[in-house]
């Protein structure tokens, strides 16, 4: 993807910082820019102009428009890089774990922008991945256990080999069109039922 | 843990600089701080002194020297903030792969040392959280299938039930004081011998 590709949203109340902000964008070779003012349904507004990387100036933001930017941080799956001008231990965590990927706190600069939205880039990718290996590790490890459940529930109940309980659900998942864990699930459910 | 209980190691060949670094680091409140410069042999030195913390000052390092400054990254496992004067994306990217915390172009200002160490620390935590969760959940489902695959074999081979099978890797992993999953390996292995 080239840098003019890249829609970039900037998200500042205030037009000299945003301004800033635009012009290290520009400089950068960043052409696809966009601003709007933090507002209320702010994550709704984000989703429709879907950006692939945000900018958010906050100057001295009080704790309702940190917490909103958080929340922001937490359901939009982008790079973020967020300004602001002073910053507490705890609100420097909190924007950690939030996953703002770049969190900077009093060293908004023009000269400094391209390297600060590379740096979120960057940051955000690599934590990406490696929240999507957990999450598929543990993923097949969670759908390993319930096709183990549910063999060993046909083996007990219907007195089936371990190859033919597995082939049962298999056989079942291709014709449904949907994963063996899925079926060995349904297995599960019903020989829990209670009548 | 206190500030005042974190070890800090500055890494920095230019005395004005690192008088900076470590000014900023006295005023937040960290009082164990040494400085050593950049030289061969840098892991060892570091592994010896075993800090909390590690501040690398590079001004406008060549590329043997930022190499040397990431492989310190991938192998000392500690939060690393690290200032350059100037970077390209590669560069960044690098940084940010080979495991710094904090990488910092052209930032260098007495007052940011500690919202950027702050930050070092959270975005380490977090990285390191998360990436103890995927091993965690990778050597759980490796363990899984070994064990499956063992008693499997004991079944096919030896004419166990399944949690005869089972009970038999369990008696000699407890045994041996041992994991289920080492001994698993250790039947599969046997199995698998050619004579």
């Amino acid at each position: 993807m080239k840098l003019e590709d890249f829609s970039i949203l900037v998200i500042d109340e205030n037009p000299d910082r945003a301004a800033i902000v635009e012009r290290g964008l520009v400089e950068s070779g960043y052409t696809r820019v966009s601003r709007i003012g933090t507002s209320y349904n702010l994550v709704e507004r984000i989703q429709a102009l879907a950006p692939d990387i945000i900018i958010i100036d906050l100057e001295n933001p009080d704790r309702d428009t940190l917490e909103q930017m958080f929340q922001v941080s937490r359901v939009i799956a982008r790079p973020i890089a967020m300004f602001v001008d002073q910053s507490d231990s705890n609100t420097i965590r909190e924007a950690v774990e939030a996953g703002v990927s770049a969190y900077v706190v009093d060293g908004l600069r023009q000269d400094r922008i391209r390297p600060i939205v590379e740096m979120a880039i960057s940051r955000f990718n690599a934590f990406d991945q490696l929240r999507r290996e957990r999450d598929e590790a543990k993923a097949k490890l969670n759908d390993r256990k319930l096709i183990d459940r549910a063999k060993g529930l046909l083996m007990q109940e219907k007195g089936l080999s371990e190859d033919e309980a597995y082939n049962l659900l298999r056989k079942n998942a291709m014709k449904q069109n949907r994963k063996i864990s899925e079926i060995a699930q349904s297995v599960i459910t019903a020989f829990q039922l209670e009548f």
